[in-house]
């Protein structure tokens, strides 16, 4: 942060005062903006981060020339942060007071005023300066004098009356707070540097109490959770700060409603007068503005106005309003809108206001809210599903096994695993409520329950509500709000494609991610991953057979079996993407994923299968690996079993064909994973090539496809330039690029990853977060050496980190074409890449 | 290959002639070098590769002028290679007998003579020339016209009469053999270009018949097994070419000799001119030569003369020989032995000369031949050594468990695994002859057998010799030739190591590893792995107990137990290797290879430990891993479970302590494995050096270590400058960077990297040959900016591939300060250093 060594300690806010957010905090500086606009500020004094940091260290201020600038009047401190949730200490009001002013406001405002006003300045001195308990200040029924007597009995210390020893202790004791320990880490765990500093605000009282109307209130024209037009808050006679807006009675309505008084009614012109300060602020100040007013001796004073503190989705109607009020430009409302803010808008969520009873809590895995039944099987949430049932799927952890039956469930619950576990990364890629690492929990599978550390039993068939985007589960039902896909979000995320400079597809597997990907108008199908396609009951067989053919013939006899069922898939993934790229990834996973473990599981397999007990065995012991990550599995099984990708190819190729006759033209892009040498990309192309010429031949149709690369080993990168002269594009898969850079498997990274983020040895889990250091330079590495080779390729990436804001900001960065993520996170996706175009690839 | 275009078809060999091995081949430079000599070489034309070439394709050279050129004589037709290793087409002698000369010289040399020159031409013809088949002519008593007759029935033409037409014919014969298919695949499986070319050398026949004393004979002035000094070879009267050398009688011995006639006495002049001209080939050609002379007509004729064909010891002998008489310097001394044929010398051998019964082949993974009975067990083979007997140890495969077995046995045959499986890497590394994947092999565990695939059948107990420098078994004993470590090996080293300008250390995880590096004058430890020593039995129940601790406090009072014993591990090796540097690495694998698997084994770890079963499988299962290699193991394990380390480096400070006060000081090294943050170093350094600082105190005694990081993953290559700042050694471990630079696992890639490498996938299996293109620039970006980082860190490589020339002079070429390779590599590593050094690193 810059240091202004010439900042005065303090400086009467006025419409020409050099002062800045930087050396006096927003709120001084929001003061000076509503000065310039001549609305009715008391005179304020703000003091700069220099003058607290003085004070906090125990050295004097000119507090004599501070009391002369405010003159003879009782004060309220404020403080002053540079961002509003850095925390912070409470006002206090009323400082100034003593016995001798009390007599005399007794005489102009009346002795229950004068009292009140006193009264209030003692509980929040002895609370807030003499750290007393707020208990012993608490009774209303207290007179000011038995609560001075309270303050002397536990402090051994008359209260104090000199107004200017007042000021310094309460300006001291602010200045202390803001530097204790916990405040400091507090601020520092949302984003405040080490020296974030701390302003204050003294200011004349206007004191909302006495004859005639006197009282206090808060107004904003936008309602905080949808972010509608709408006069909202509240006023009450005889009140100060924001009274009004607590519980009880003698508050008004700001305008005319049926329930009860409004302010409208009973001060028409002062009304008047409020809403036009709205309009002058949100024109003026182009932000929609919570202002806090007082009615002093019938005059209206504005002590403050914040920001309208609002929901998500508030926030982006706001934003969308004013830029199309003309009060902003559309670039700054998309930069108004925090891309992971999106989240929140496209799933379901717990209604904040309701009350929640929680009963059990995890890693917040993939947000969303969503109530529903227990079970603990997939077979039992496919069951459900049948009878239209809705259900929580409760496991200790997930397995591919699961897949269906998370997709069947509407929210998914784990005892183990991490944001990266296999529960977190698919539910995330389906849109589905999902908490993990829910280690209070003890799942009971023989007697279906789940038992809660505190003894609480849920049983199978209760209703739970999941929160996963606070890794919360609520016993029974709870109040849930709607996504908010509204025509305001459409409107921003079509602002945003203008601006944005970079594509962005999703990674989607099945027809109903595609029909995700495309709602969210994702540009094409960026990483559709075959193997889950052979997950299914029929075609698992017939990838066993597969495995159990002796010889290629045989193998090319069983695998004919699977054409049809994967050129249906394709056909249908082409029609619903309606000429825009679909980049299919041939097969990945090592086989031994499509075989049994177990005694039973090989029974099984040997029954189907007709082969011996002794051969299943052995088959399925040949194909077992150390390390499977770093086994025979993508092209390395495409080179050795070829007939697999030839298969997957004429697939891809007929359904090209088929799609193209009844529909526009589609852009098949054929994929292949895990390559290291650029002599596997010549091998595997020149196949595919085959495949290509054959199906044109054969069915006198010709179609166009693209051939790359998926990059996942640190050798590809480095050898990107061979590797691109035969690749029409690069995309990286940064999942595994990470896994291999680091030399750490995901699978495995669990059991330390947290260990080692708590003690700072990786600031961050690198599979949740790109490692800019290590697989980002090998990122960049392979980025320039691809285009050097081939001027126009195409880069990109489509590992989990590619809806991150700082991944995009690096692909830009480096000439990529698009990124692709998983279809829930394509909104977000859509607007940090405009938020990047906008501010130049800055970050937000 | 340059091309000559200007080289003519043929030339006369003369001492001024533009003769080069590049365009008419090493027998036409030699010759020239003879003539230039004054020795008595007949007459000779060389023919260039070009003019071969056009032959080959059918043009016509001037065979004309070549004839007037040779004058009218017979002759003989020899090939001129470039290199003698590439094979190619036998001599053929006499050309240009006819029944008119036949006449002629039956008047001159007599009848017989006659008859046995033209008898011999036609043979040679029929078989060369016109391809027929030679049992046909190889009747010894047949005359000159059966001969005739015979080559007209089988061809329906008369044999040849013009001299002319059969040099023509015979020239292009041996130009099309060496074109033939075969004879291109055999030179280039050698090394040599597509486009190698052959030149042929025409000479005037010294006939070696006819009076007075006529002959031919062979003489060499060095033992071709031992090298030692002596004149070997044969003399024959009345013979041609190498028929001296054929088994048979009628051969002289060279010198005097007790068993029968010799050269000496018989032409003792002639013997006397021999050994003049085998002094001056030995001083002007600088090499030991083989001559191939003829005494025509009592004349002594030289018709050839090539480099002696020798053993590797006999090389090493020689080299160093002709270094020490100043014949040669000592740089060239060590040029001329490659330094793998050290290899050959540092191991017993199967004598190559001795009859071999070979029933068994696999690949040849580790050098060296032995004897012994199979035995099927570790267990066996070390009762065996009990009792002093030497074994075979015979498996499918060896694992950890086996390796003691493996240090008691003398051989390992194992019927799975290729070059860098489990039992070869052990084998090369504690130089025990090993064959592996010999898959025509089955054990019969049972009966405690092999069966050959040939039926043949070997019971527990019967003696087979291994020879795993050919990857054979050899049924019996077979005569061994003793390991040649003589002083002419040791004399060369010396030299070698005088011109080598990087370290050469050794990796050595045992006692007798470094025994042997020491005598293979390793200057220091390079690498030894401290799990090795925990697999020892006691100490294997203490980690387990450790690994089944439940808290730091336990888990540290069970390691203390293992102090002592890891301490006086060290102590051990501090002594031995006498104040040269011992790098220790600190514990690396996941714990759970400290495990047993399998219900039994948990079983018996369950009672040992004295835990419940169900703890025992809960804590085994728990610590099991997806992918052990990128799982919690090396320094992620340092940093979770940081008693290990802390054991470990204050066994080797007080080691260090011990060793220095009765010793040379030691010079300990501690080297963090599987680092891929610099904070890992950071954590692990303080730890190390706060053990360090209390080993000082408690033992009052000062002692220095050097702390730094195997790298092994590619993150820690790319952020080589950080982790520099905090190492002061970087040691390459090749092996696992290898693993995760490909995404490949050593122990998985053996299922398709034959494939691989024949489909040229990849040139070469990358752990057996250092990949330059992608670990390589790891490596070299990671010297880069380490040294970048700071000046002083020493770079080193301990992986398998350092022993590689191809390594070394990379290595060279980045500045590395040493590499570190298995103790039998050490010699070859120095030797290859030396090549690098002299030859400016462009390889040998």
């Amino acid at each position: 942060m810059q240091k202004h060594v010439d900042t005065p300690d303090f400086i009467e806010v006025t419409q020409t005062a050099d002062i800045s957010p930087a050396t006096y905090g927003g709120r001084a500086k929001c003061l000076q903006r509503l000065i310039r606009m001549d609305l009715p500020v008391p005179k304020t004094v703000a003091l700069s981060f220099a003058g607290v940091r003085k004070i906090a260290s125990g050295q004097l201020i000119e507090i004599e020339g501070l009391l002369d600038l405010i003159g003879d009047t009782l004060v309220s401190v404020r403080q002053s942060r540079q961002v509003s949730d850095w925390g912070g200490p409470g006002a206090v009001l009323n400082i100034g007071m003593n016995a001798a002013r009390h007599a005399a406001m007794s005489n102009t405002i009346g002795h229950a005023a004068a009292d009140a006003l006193f009264r209030r300045f003692i509980q929040c001195y002895a609370v807030e300066v003499a750290h007393l308990d707020p208990e012993m200040f608490a009774d209303a029924t207290a007179s000011v004098a038995d609560l001075r007597d309270a303050y002397e009995a536990e402090t051994d210390e008359p209260f104090p009356d000199d107004p200017a020893r007042q000021l310094t202790d309460v300006l001291a004791a602010m200045a202390r707070t803001w530097e204790s320990t916990s405040a400091r880490l507090l601020r520092e765990a949302r984003g405040a540097p080490k020296d974030a500093g701390l302003g204050l605000v003294v200011q004349e009282m206007a004191l909302g109490l006495g004859a005639p109307e006197s009282g206090a209130g808060v107004i904003q024209f936008i309602d905080g959770t949808t972010g509608q037009a709408q006069v909202t808050g509240r006023y009450r006679s005889q009140a100060q700060g924001r009274d009004a807006l607590k519980e009880g009675v003698g508050s008004l309505f700001l305008t005319k409603d049926p329930r009860g008084a409004s302010l409208e009614q009973h001060c028409p012109e002062i009304f008047a007068e409020l809403l036009d300060m709205g309009v002058a602020c949100r024109t003026r100040l182009r932000e929609e503005m919570q202002i806090e007013f007082t009615i002093d001796d019938g005059e209206l004073r504005v002590l403050d106005a914040v920001r309208v503190p609002r929901t998500s989705r508030a926030n982006v109607r706001t934003a969308v309003a004013l830029a199309e009020d003309g009060v902003i430009d559309r670039n700054e409302a998309i930069l108004r809108v925090q891309p992971n803010a999106l989240i929140d808008l496209l799933h379901r969520q717990v209604d904040e206001t309701a009350p929640r009873e929680v009963c059990l809590s995890g890693i917040a895995a993939s947000p969303g809210a969503a109530t529903g039944r227990i079970v603990f099987t997939a077979a039992a949430a496919l069951a459900a599903e049948a009878r239209e049932e809705a259900t929580i799927l409760v496991r200790r952890e997930t397995k591919p096994d699961d897949i269906r039956g998370m997709h069947a469930a509407v929210g998914v619950l784990t005892e183990r695993g991490g944001m990266t576990s296999h529960a977190a990364v698919i539910a995330r890629g389906i849109g589905l409520p999902c908490v993990v690492g829910a280690t209070g929990l003890r799942i009971n599978r023989r007697e279906k329950t789940i038992v809660v550390d505190d003894g609480q039993v849920i049983k199978e068939g209760d209703l739970i509500t999941i929160d996963g985007s606070r890794g919360e589960i609520i016993a029974g039902e709870a109040a849930l709000l709607e996504p908010a896909l509204d025509e305001a979000f459409q409107t921003l995320l079509s602002w945003a494609d203008e601006a944005r400079d970079i594509g962005v597809r999703a990674n989607a597997d099945t027809l109903a991610d595609a029909r995700t990907a495309r709602d969210f108008r994702a540009e094409g199908i960026g990483l559709c991953r075959t193997e889950h396609m052979f997950f299914d009951e029929g075609r698992m067989k017939v990838m066993r057979e597969m495995i159990f053919a002796d010889t290629p013939e045989d193998r090319s006899a069983v695998l004919e079996r699977l054409l049809p069922m994967q050129r249906a898939d394709f056909v249908a993934l082409f029609e619903l993407m309606r000429g825009q790229p679909v980049c299919v990834r041939l097969l990945d996973p090592p086989l031994h994923e499509f075989l049994p473990d177990g005694t039973e599981g090989l029974r099984e397999l040997a029954q189907v299968l007709n082969v011996p007990l002794a051969k299943a065995t052995r088959r399925v012991e040949a194909l077992t690996e150390f390390n499977p990550m770093l086994g025979m599995r993508g092209v390395r099984l495409g080179i050795k079993v070829p007939e697999i990708y030839e298969i997957q190819a004429r697939a891809i190729f007929e359904a090209a064909v088929i799609a193209g006759e009844t529909g526009v033209a589609p852009v098949p892009e054929v994929m292949i994973p895990l390559v290291s040498a650029k002599r596997e990309v010549e091998l595997v192309k020149s196949r595919v090539d085959a495949v290509a010429a054959a199906v044109r031949n054969e069915s006198g149709q010709d179609f166009s496809y693209r051939l790359g690369v998926m990059v996942e080993t640190p050798r590809a990168c480095l050898r990107a330039d061979e590797i691109a002269q035969h690749s029409e594009f690069l995309s990286f898969g940064t999942n595994d690029l990470t896994q291999m850079t680091y030399g750490l498997s995901r699978d495995d990274a669990g059991r330390f990853m947290n260990d080692y983020v708590q003690e700072g040895v990786y600031p961050e889990d690198p599979f949740h977060r790109l490692d800019l250091d290590g697989v980002g330079e090998l990122l960049m590495i392979a980025a320039e050496r691809g285009k050097d080779a081939k001027r126009n390729v195409t880069l990109a990436i489509c590992g989990e980190h590619a809806g991150d804001p700082e991944a995009i900001a690096f692909c830009r960065r480096f000439g990529f074409d698009y990124v692709s993520c998983s279809p829930f996170r394509v909104p977000v996706a859509r607007l940090a890449a405009a938020h990047q175009a906008i501010t130049g690839g800055n970050g937000t």
